[in-house]
């Protein structure tokens, strides 16, 4: 097991070119007709002569109408500034790419053009390159998101922005400069060029959106923590700087609200929850975690502070998902076993480690249904001056440098993250008029949504206590619901779709919203 | 008399901001309702609540719905960087200015929109700044065109963007630089800057219009002498660098041909040629005249090299009308009389004069309708080294600082620059199956077409022998229609439609060229 991105992959194989074909999506066993918003035709109209003095734009208009039987109403004005040259050298006879009806690049060579996805995280970029004309994914990579430097999360970016006149302008490059490093290696490695991209599909959450497109954030940060766009929207990579084909278009697909992303709308498009007859809930952890219920026709959405605990933050010995970090935790008898990432010396634990240690230590009674670590309960357990701890690993064990402890402050941690969670759930819910067991389908994205545990998430009230069959976990799905918006015409209109009569929840001031917490807040 | 740009003026007196109104193009008698490409909404949404938490371009875009039934199906970039600090700064109360079904720039002010119309020619340019909400031309200006650094006619500046491998951006930068400092000196002296101007229409020949897009011109220098794009073409003033509204867009109108530009384009739409029920020839005349005869519903046009002879090029002494130009010319009795701009002592002969020149001396005998010149024929008539000429000024008359002529090859280079148009002219008859009396308009353009003496053209056969009252001279008629397309939606749809429909007619390997070309020479 190795926490990465890029675990769900699109994959078919190269067949014919005539479009549409079905593409399988693996992670999330997908298959879409592959009907990308871009085309590529081959015309060779006549050459032009004193009989035939077309405009060399009008030529190749009428060679498309004529040839295939499309129309072109606009040429994009860098394929113009190329065209009559390329034409000529190639003896009229050259393939073009259209999108939307419009003329987008034109080519000498049998190459298939490229589409870009990116699911822009606010820690982590992971891009994939996939030929348009067989929906084969060339290449993809991963790297850490440039802003870091700029700020640890969302907030963090959004008071640069604030305090610095040319913040916006300084993330705006940073995250453009990083994907179009990301885009060269990738196309190097597959023995292409980024220029061959002809369009691209980007998702972020809402101030990755935002701060991708240079679009102020100010408003994102107060209350009511505004949106400036909801809308999908589509412009030219070069407007903000990123070098594709110079008339490459990007797609973004929609936001909901300040919290609620074009991320998790590429996850409910991928996870296909927007389409779905089954009662299902939705839920990509991170920070905030955001949630959707799709019931009856309808869709609910909200989201909801998690926190970054089960990102290692404000745990004691929490650290990301890297080698030696403790994942996997189970009862011993009244013991307790565990398992760290490639079985090296244990330094700290990783998300889905936790979960199962709070889980662990409810189940041994450790710990008591209000979080409360009862310091004469086991023999593992000490009080230092900071408080009660739980010893998972002593120093030297297994190679351990030190020890790793569980701290009563942890599993508070873990209490308000998964209260958090719980209650987003409860409250969509509410809306729909339905209960927890009405629940036929939960899914979890995410790289810790792929990793944790479901029963111990069950165990310690973070789920509800469904059986094990109606949950189902899909990994990096922003990826995949990007690819799936690259490669076909009807997944972008279906997200367009479902966005716009997805209803958003606000849970800070829902009516039931601190009755549902507090009560969320207990270990069962 | 002074042949300055900007002759035809458009004025309406300042009244309601309600569209559509009427404008009056005075030059030509048009009369067109005011209905630009954009329109100006003033909204004011409710502001946003916890209850309402639509993100901001959502709730202009239902403000406009709500409150002016307008849809808007896309916010331009730049617009949406500046869209939320606006609308806060202003208690969301603004002005969005929207095209096409795009908002394209929010205004916190009742200043009216700007437009932006120019004519580029080879030499000069005319620009007009326009009151997009009462028709008013707030100012104009023009200046040379800064391109002359590069070649002085169409084909030395196609013959340097070949001979340079950074040509082409030179002369883009050289043009639009040039524009961007005339419309700020314009909007300055208006008291109003270049950011106000939201729409722009750019008309000019094949060459200037290719030339300011950045397109390619090779194919322009070679037979077939093919144009890159001749349809109508929409593109944003930032991306050929033009500093307007950072929204702002920019229309050009159609080219026909390669010698056949929109600016011929843009004189048939302000002149009404499209639209008339009259048999009707209209002529642009420059180095290269454009000719277009509309007849039964239908549009044939050409274009025929009648050489800068006109404009005072090739001509012993000629030049370009200034003052001292000798531009009246007239038989007076056995001798002539003759009429300098500005009543200054001669130095020259501007068009105008050399074309009253040549008829008068086939009046008082003194060339043969072959143009030969008579040696003595009449007492100014002098032979010299060079071959026969007629003293017309004598050094010290009026103060002349030297003699002024009008040489035998003078006479050859009228023969030819008249023959050419008058072969336009009859071979465009010819294709329509009429005769030289059915023409029952003949609408003249251009400085040169303004100032020049009908019954002179008449007189050395340049123009039919039609009644006098046939002719409508109507200066930079180029100018008007630019004003016109911008002023109205329908103008500039009118323009791609008969563009569509107009049918071009080469003259060079048309059968009938060389019979008409030779009759037409002779001097009648």
């Amino acid at each position: 097991l190795t926490h990465v991105l890029g675990d769900v992959q699109v994959d078919v194989p190269p067949s014919s070119m005539t479009a549409p074909q079905r593409v399988q999506v693996e992670g999330l066993e997908r298959v879409v007709d592959l009907d990308p918003y871009i085309n590529v035709y081959q015309v060779a109209p006549e050459p032009p002569s004193l009989e035939d003095m077309r405009a060399d734009a009008t030529r190749l208009r009428d060679a498309l109408r004529d040839e295939h039987n499309v129309t072109v109403d606009r040429f994009d004005s860098s394929l113009l500034k190329r065209l009559s040259n390329v034409v000529r050298e190639n003896d009229w006879k050259v393939r073009i790419v259209t999108r939307d009806g419009e003329a987008v690049a034109i080519t000498d060579t049998a190459l298939h053009p490229l589409g870009l996805a990116v699911d822009i995280g606010t820690t982590k970029i992971a891009a994939y390159v996939v030929d348009l004309e067989t929906g084969v994914t060339v290449g993809s990579a991963g790297v850490m998101n440039p802003q870091i430097a700029y700020g640890e999360d969302v907030m963090a970016r959004i008071t640069y922005v604030l305090k610095n006149d040319d913040g916006l302008e300084e993330l705006q490059q940073a995250i453009v400069g990083g994907l179009n490093a990301l885009v060269d290696q990738i196309c190097r490695t597959a023995g292409r060029k980024a220029t061959d991209v002809v369009e691209a599909v980007l998702v972020g959450n809402t101030c990755m959106h935002h701060l991708v497109l240079g679009l102020p954030v100010a408003q994102m940060g107060l209350s009511p923590y505004l949106a400036a766009l909801s809308d999908p929207y589509d412009l030219k990579a070069r407007d903000i700087g990123l070098r594709l084909s110079p008339g490459a278009g990007v797609h973004l697909l929609p936001n909901i609200a300040g919290f609620v992303g074009a991320d998790h709308v590429s996850f409910v498009l991928a996870a296909d929850i927007h389409n779905t007859d089954k009662v299902t809930v939705g839920l990509d952890i991170g920070t905030n975690t955001e949630i959707s219920l799709a019931a009856h026709g309808q869709l609910w959405c909200c989201s909801t502070a998690s926190g970054p605990a089960f990102e290692g933050a404000h745990i004691k010995d929490g650290m990301r998902a890297a080698p030696g970090a403790i994942e996997w935790i189970r009862a011993n008898g009244n013991d307790v076993a565990y398992q760290t990432i490639g079985d090296a010396p244990p330094v700290g634990i990783c998300g889905s480690g936790i979960l199962d240690g709070v889980a662990v230590l409810r189940q041994i009674g450790v710990v008591r249904a209000n979080g409360a670590m009862k310091s004469d309960s086991h023999p593992r357990v000490r009080r230092t001056d900071h408080g009660v701890e739980f010893v998972l690993v002593r120093e030297g064990e297994r190679g351990a440098p030190q020890d790793v402890v569980i701290t009563r402050r942890d599993v508070n941690e873990i209490q308000l993250a998964k209260s958090a969670m719980r209650t987003g759930v409860e409250i969509l819910l509410q809306e729909a008029g339905l209960k927890d067991d009405d629940i036929e389908q939960f899914i979890i994205a995410g790289a810790f949504g792929t990793y944790l545990d479901v029963g111990s998430a069950i165990a310690i009230g973070m789920f509800p206590a469904l059986p094990r069959e109606r949950f189902v976990q899909v990994g990096n799905a922003a990826g995949t619901g990007a690819r799936l918006a690259l490669l076909s015409h009807r997944c972008r209109e279906s997200a367009a779709e479902f966005a716009r009569r997805m209803k958003y929840v606000e849970l800070t001031t829902h009516p039931q919203f601190l009755e549902a917490y507090t009560s969320a807040l207990m270990l069962p």
